[in-house]
């Protein structure tokens, strides 16, 4: 019989406790394929719990491919079929696709084979310890999500425009909603048009789609070091090379930048100027004007990356650097996946007309257009106030959850041993160990023994950084997990020294 | 007063009636910009109707960014700012944007302006007459969309999965969907698994995957020509050359194609074997399996798109060249915007398991996942039943209207003058007009006079064809529209001779 622990003092429904643990053992092969799983009822009697409960975790279990077999009659874990295992291969003749394949995509599918998502479940394939606390993945807390509200919205375009929202829809998205865009990025002082801004599948693709247009091969493209962990893979894929400028505790260094510019050929310059992804760091407002200005100066557009400009739950963070745009040199990228939800996947660009234009040409090519069904469901949950009543909700949960944090660090990180500034909103935590002996994999092997998973530093930059430093992102925790998780992390720091 | 003809008989509902005209006198500037719109209550009393069609109807022009102000109160017609026109520009100073950008887009961009979506709002700019047969349209039916049902999904999937279906979601797609396409394409006796699909955002972003990883630089791309039309622009962007092989009522030219393979280094083929976009052909039996066999010779990979592989109504169709894949050389094309609605946006690609995981690893740094809200909700759709209800009654309404047109063309199309081939299914219909000499421009000109749209040949073809060909689409016309459209390309035609 399989063991499992429900904790009914943890928010999380149990159905989900049932469903993780379960997957946990298969994950970690104590549960091995054709295993027989105890039936819904036994398990309900067993855990003391209601049989519905159960059926509902097997179901997500199905859902996701851990097991097989009429739920309720005899289900058994299943086997999944590693990458690369071709089960319908009749003929042992090896295919050899790397042969003719694009450099790009063998590069990318390198990549991505070796690439560890921010999860607990993927760090190093080690054992995890149960209750390990994540402190490294930039998910969304689901159980903030307004499911109820969304449902409603969605309910009302199904009913008020039935056959209208499940077309294919306009190339550059539902009107509306770029309407209703527009004017949310006149609150951040962007003076913007809906003509100007494209709809695009989460934030990731209007940074490809702008890739695709401004990544002249032979030119570079600046970045800020460290940044943006998953535009590496896109830029390697597009075979276009970088100048990275180091990130400094204000912004990017601009006189390292000014070099660069008169150096290089560059295409653009991609910055995420509030709550900088991994640091957290946000560019001063004086600093902003010199880099709009230093940019104009060499005729190199910015791509600003505004994917937390929401977050701004302190207060007191300038506007985006897109507000001084007086020339449409500024590229802005939006998502409503860091506020509201990512299963939406949507994103959008900003940018001077033409531009957009560009980039509408070249989606529209790429995979015609994206669902208008979703744009509907969003517009109409913005329009009907559940996103202002959302986001003010956001804005008091992670005040509270980011000061938690900064406490925290303070009570329980050995003093001197490790540096972090404060994030002056959104997730995000960077912090340095100091005169650490340590390498990687016993840093990260130390930290899971202490029960917690953190992002390594070097996933942001393009070359091994000379300092050990990490990523922590709050987005998925509450404060009680906050609070241990840091803990824990003081905890695992001093055990290395 | 904007003068409505309403009309009762009309399966296509009232307040779509309304919202068709005003657009229509809005893009052929009938109404001009800050024309205002006579208030709800005044055009439903006006037209007998209930106010709150009306309201629907504007509603959707206001969705549309046909008109502005708040409905009810003083509504206008919106001024549309024209792609290129920026209207925050403060400077005068000309962007020069196509210094900045890759030729790739450019020769993009250049197409997208040049594009003429397959509707009468778009050909040629022309005056459009009222009431216009389109016979152009490769788009859905959207009386035929099972909005109800599918409605009855989405709530079923938010309320049972709640936040769970609101995150990022699995790279490949949603598991659950995954299995239930390997199933559904068990049924056309294509043997895969789950771990060997990849959902995708409609086939198109499938098709631009397979390009990313296959379409080497130097390499040749064999297309059917005539071809999908969408296709062409996709592989300019990635500056991708292509062999053509033209097509015969059985299928591609094998002796041709053996000839390319000879001189020509390929790297993949791209074939639509059933009911084939624009010729309707659909590729024998025995012509697939020599084509097989030759690909395999040459070892060139085949991409099969099955983009309407649902819409064997008439029965006797052969089943698709992947079912007869034993070495995992073809790579399947599928999608739910051709049986279902496009709206959704999800399609997929399935093909050997190594193969499948270098597609997902390129969309997993392009555009991180496809929505699994969506595709839970489509597969809640699958496996409640829903699909295979929608399926047979697609089947039994295009199979009379099929029928219908072939009718309506031996009837009313002069003799000798035209020439076409019955499809096996789908929705398209392939004609040449034998011996006409008029050109392009007059012929869409007399078409357009007699009251029908009808799509060019030369979209299909890389260089202008020598002869007149045409492509009708009955994708959105009812059996009424479908007599009356063929009736009028009759007389169309004898008016051209």
């Amino acid at each position: 019989m399989i063991l499992l622990h429900l904790d009914r003092n943890n928010k999380k429904p149990v159905y989900a406790q049932i469903f993780e643990q379960i997957k946990e053992m298969i994950d970690t092969s104590v549960l091995t394929p054709g295993t027989v799983l105890p039936s819904t009822r036994r398990l309900a009697e067993k855990l003391g719990v209601n049989r519905s409960t159960v059926f509902t975790a097997y179901q997500e279990l199905w859902g996701q491919g851990y097991i097989e077999g009429k739920t309720g009659a005899c289900t058994t874990v299943r086997r999944r079929v590693p990458a690369g295992d071709d089960a319908s291969r009749v003929d042992d003749q090896k295919k050899d696709w790397d042969s003719r394949c694009t450099r790009g995509s063998r590069d990318t599918y390198e990549i991505f084979k070796g690439f560890r998502p921010e999860t607990a479940n993927h760090i190093n394939g080690a054992n995890r310890a149960e209750n390990v606390i994540n402190l490294a993945q930039l998910d969304m807390d689901e159980r903030l999500f307004p499911v109820d509200d969304f449902r409603r919205c969605m309910n009302r375009v199904l009913l008020r425009q039935g056959s209208g929202a499940l077309g294919y829809g306009e190339y550059s998205g539902y009107f509306r909603l770029r309407e209703t865009i527009a004017q949310r990025l006149r609150f951040h002082r962007i003076s913007t048009s809906p003509e100007q801004v494209l709809i695009t599948n989460g934030s990731q693709d209007g940074l490809e789609l702008v890739l695709k247009v401004l990544g002249v091969k032979g030119k570079k493209i600046v970045i800020e070091s460290p940044t943006y962990a998953i535009i590496l893979p896109l830029l390697k894929y597009f075979g276009l090379e970088t100048a990275p400028v180091p990130m400094t505790a204000k912004g990017m260094d601009l006189d390292y930048l000014e070099h660069v510019f008169q150096k290089e050929e560059i295409s653009f310059l991609y910055t995420m100027p509030n709550f900088h992804n991994p640091t957290g760091v946000t560019t001063a407002q004086s600093h902003r004007e010199a880099l709009i200005e230093l940019c104009r100066e060499y005729g190199v557009p910015i791509v600003e990356d505004g994917f937390e400009e929401e977050m701004k739950y302190f207060g007191k963070v300038p506007p985006p650097i897109k507000s001084m745009d007086r020339y449409g040199d500024v590229i802005y990228l939006g998502t409503f996946s860091k506020v509201l939800f990512p299963g939406v996947r949507i994103g959008w660009v900003a940018a001077d007309a033409d531009f957009t234009q560009r980039l509408t040409a070249v989606k529209r090519f790429s995979d015609l257009t994206s669902s208008p069904l979703l744009q509907a469901a969003v517009d109409e949950f913005c329009r009907g106030g559940f996103y202002t009543k959302h986001l003010k909700k956001m804005h008091r949960v992670f005040r509270k959850r980011m000061q938690t944090a900064l406490t925290a660090m303070k009570q329980f990180l050995p003093t001197g041993k490790v540096s972090w500034n404060e994030p002056g909103g959104g997730y995000l935590i960077w912090f340095k160990l100091n005169g650490c002996s340590a390498d990687e994999p016993e840093l990260i092997k130390t930290f899971l023994e202490n029960g917690i998973v953190v992002s390594p530093g070097r996933y942001y930059f393009q070359t091994e950084p000379d300092e050990k430093f990490f990523r922590i992102s709050i987005s998925t925790l509450d404060e009680h997990e906050i609070t241990e998780g840091i803990e824990r992390l003081g905890n695992a720091i001093r055990n290395l020294y």
